[in-house]
């Protein structure tokens, strides 16, 4: 059934494939009288578009999107946004192997089941390019949260390598291809990464995204809640098979002494805590400190070694994917989660503002 | 907003404080014409039931539940099922601190800035308790999965205690206390968490749960895929703080080679995998292999360690949690872990008829 | 799928059958801080119960409300408000020729088809007794709506006989047994609906609900418009078979300059509207006048007079319906559509405050 | 709040205003492998297209209908169908009064008091224009329905003239440019518009729409009925002002004898109705008879005769639209009832098929 669309109050619907004339995004319940522009949008889109590095595909798109409705003389007016990037790269080429072999791990065959029928060029509906239109939405996103919420990303792990939290750095997240908070890492990961790239491999990763500023009591238990909102939206990115929330699954092994949020009174009689295991959600709503969100991001499928594989007709085979593909495809997902964690919070402040006029 | 919902076409609403007349569940969307009896219900709430050993809280309730509505002469007629269990335990006592004072950790601070009014008594609408409405719906949804799939959930960690899979075994989640499917780890459990008990104090865990006969096809990409699905669904669980499916966070430690499941053919032509890193889901769509979600479950915030707080109004101040608590909330998150599987699973089944015609 | 749900932000759930136990309501989404008792729903109750003329069915019902969630030290919560209403008078009888025959003009037959099994006692589902649950939900509504929304419900037509506006009345709709507005139309409709009582037959209707107060802004373009929102509210009454707003049908036979309410500016500038044949809507939105919804109740279908039909087996036969029933159910359906209306306006109001903060 | 997508299952979104670079529609949940081209989508657009006749606005758009995504070689997939018109007929002009001044009977007003803000360019966002993408989703939905289900429309009265039912005949309705079913009554409309015409005025008008070949069991009791569904999406159409099935405001006046439709046993023992007062719908389910809905289009706000009004700062003034407009918009309202019509039976039928599996 419909299953394109994200929110409730401040939604988005995403729409079309990779290899099409275009892909684009319908916002919908945006509040009115926002300042919003092209120019407001393309610098997220930028941040995400490939071929920057060379550790991202070389596929090259311009990714420059046209607000085709709900803005006028340069503010919202409460009605649908539509956005449009046109597809610039679709030149016709051989799918074969693509179109007639399951890459092992990848969405191939679930949706030929599924559906019958797939659009299989470049991974059709499927290819990652779709969360350009995320980032799009995520920028109209933030023009609802405004300058007192901040929402920013990191990649804090690749492969098996780490970050050290005790270097991290905002600032160094703009100087390294690889959006990482920890400089030296970002340099033993430029030598990790280029032996992934050579040997035509790819590798996981993990990508942290942090909301500053989050009032309290963003979240409606009990089932939409704001961290199972967060879960939702990091799971439906491409790749991710893994989100937490704080402490995450390290929460697992504390104790409850280890793991409580001590609290102290603040000037004005508000807590101030002592720490943040919560990730800044508490009974499914926030508690005014940071919103912390991980998730891990599988290695892509497209390698260069061959793998064992079925074809559409059942026969046994072997399949490799040649052409530009991404090591390491958690690095453009950084900006992606950010732009999932702003819609998340954009939709909340509104439903917050629903029910309790504040 | 609304936010007590769950499921589109399969979907239940649940209502009710821990220690108000009841708590209840409304199940909508439900096939018409399947057999349906209170004793087809019962047995799932009596394997959540609290106080059944000295590793759960030792509050007593009997959690009968009833069916109010949609079952006409033992079958059901497509009509909404009202579902509603009597709170029995629920007498009169001294709530002063918990009314007053916010336990770090807990919900307590963060219903109370969000609604302005909570209601303390015994955790209110934040309470564990209601994940027995989860489980009564859950049993609805076995019966719309019929017996092709089965739901099976584990304890996989406690504290920093891990099964050994080599040892699992499904016969063994019986046989003990813990629903542990590792023999040898669950008498070395019983022995930590005797005394994590009698210190007061909590501890963390972390619940795997497993279908199998799921047919390929399941899951409505790109916002309503299967794992984003089960992702929101688990962590609307009380206390989780992580989900992950198939390899999960390992995943993001893993090259592409290692990471894809290679498939032959089966006799009839269907892949055969050789492997499931994936837990069953690729693209947002089942695979036809187990569908595997873990979730971490955070230790309870009610120990008796006394920890630094604030009151209501803003003073500092100290809490302790005195009587009966569970040392692990994660072992009774196993069978609500199972029926939030079932709904997901459920609703999916009656989307993918709805789209696809079968 | 599941379908017994109405709202969005405001939302409630209904479930039961007539010969049930018991029927009842879950409203999720109000907003918390709002004082609630059982003696803010029951009056609205009252209202709607039958029995209490000899115009409406004998059946009695005490029809007492129950809150069962959801309100704490007389305030809401801000969680779901669960309500049930008991059912007493479900005494075995026979049932034999509604079970196993179709009543012409009733749902008997299509809920046959639908579900393959319906609850024949007393009409199931289907039976207007439901109705009594939008009753209480309403009462919430009024609550959210506050004290400068009014919403108001009259019979403005039974059978053939309109009442005259020229005399129309608030005062006068408590002063008779039909809620109607116009004194002596109140009296004609007595003899010619005792004409219809005794003869077993049954007769139409029209109700009209005037909602004052209400801000201009209410209403979401282009599919949740306010006015489509009341067309769907009052089409999902039992035997409602026409809604309109404002002039309504009549505006088909008006040209632009008849049909358009002019305006002069009143002391602050806000529009003074000449007239009101938009019902209060222009767009989907509200105006700031009067809303204005009227909507068309067919006659019951359980009628002494024999009609033809077919029992379950296909046989052709005849049925007649005896026992208690209603002459003229668009009686009581003037506090259910008052309930409706005020359920709409509760949603839109939380709506705008979410989109535009006012 | 977001309130510019319909449907359940079959989902469609749309966007754009009169006057921005184009409008368009996505339409999602359609079901995979159904044959769909843009020759599929424009004949239904061109039957709406202004311009045509003498009776409708002038504005000249081509309403060229382009598909952007969701469809591979010639089929769908599954996935959202993103189908787009460019507007080329937006050439810059004075709109000065339109801009200042509210139009009494527009929703000018409404918007700007809503929003803030509004793009008063032609009617903005509440202009007709969006109604061709109702007519592009129509035509999806058509491919959803199959050739076994028709959903023909007609034009049944302009102003106060009615059709005559006696001479109803369906192949009359491509004849005249009113989708009139009664040549004679064509005729007599043609001179009395040419009236209203010359005159600057407009009037109003009633539209009937049948659905024929609809299966039995459609329609989901009790808040997605399929009346109230059918009700709703005619009362998002622009202008309309009320909605009846089958007998409807008519079965007021009528007594359940005469409303009852009584039925015999057809050869295989379904039932064969002696009428069909209900409209085809019981209890909000379709009875496998045609499906008949009509609505009221009030006459457009737009005409010669200058109206008093405010302007944006309150102060009183007069208005009257110059221009291109539609003496009776009712007429083009006739495709757009049968789109959304269309779209309502294709969202039941999924429906249907998700919780009864048939």
């Amino acid at each position: 059934m419909a299953g394109n669309s994200f929110g409730t109050l401040f939604r988005f619907t995403t729409w079309g494939e990779s290899h099409g004339p275009a892909i684009g995004v319908v916002v919908d319940g945006c509040p009115s009288l926002l300042p919003l522009a092209e120019s407001d949008i393309q610098p997220w889109l930028d941040k995400r578009r490939p071929g920057q590095s060379r550790y991202t595909t070389q596929r090259q798109e311009p990714d420059q999107v046209r607000i085709l409705s709900g803005v006028f003389e340069g503010r919202t007016t409460g009605t649908p946004i539509s956005l449009m990037i046109e597809n610039t790269d679709q030149r016709s080429k051989d799918y074969g192997d693509i179109a007639s072999k399951f890459r092992p791990g990848h969405a191939d065959y679930t949706y030929w089941k599924k559906y019958g029928i797939r659009d299989y060029r470049g991974g059709g509906r499927s290819s990652a390019r779709e969360t350009a239109c995320r980032v799009a939405a995520g920028a109209v996103a933030r023009a609802v949260l405004g300058s007192a919420i901040t929402v920013r990303g990191a990649l804090v792990q690749i492969g098996p390598h780490k970050v050290d939290r005790a270097r991290w750095d905002w600032a160094e997240v703009d100087n390294n291809p690889f959006f990482c908070p920890d400089a030296q890492a970002a340099s033993q990961w430029a030598d990790y990464l280029d032996g992934i790239r050579k040997s035509g491999s790819s590798v996981g990763a993990v990508v942290e995204v942090v909301a500053s500023g989050v009032p309290v009591g963003l979240g409606d238990p009990l089932y939409d809640k704001l961290d199972s909102d967060l879960a939702r939206a990091m799971m439906t990115i491409n790749a991710v098979k893994g989100v937490e929330i704080g402490n995450g699954f390290d929460a697992a092994s504390l104790t409850g002494e280890e793991n409580a949020d001590e609290m102290r009174a603040g000037p004005e009689g508000e807590p101030l805590f002592l720490s943040n295991h919560a990730g800044g959600i508490l009974g499914g709503i926030s508690t005014g400190q940071d919103v912390v969100v991980r998730f891990a991001v599988k290695p892509t499928s497209s390698i260069l070694t061959p793998r064992r594989t079925i074809d559409v007709n059942g026969a046994e085979t072997d399949i490799l994917t040649k052409g530009r593909h991404d090591p390491c495809v958690g690095i453009r997902a950084v900006p992606v989660g950010e732009a999932m964690m702003a819609c998340v919070l954009a939709d909340h402040l509104l439903r917050q503002r629903a029910q309790q006029g504040r």
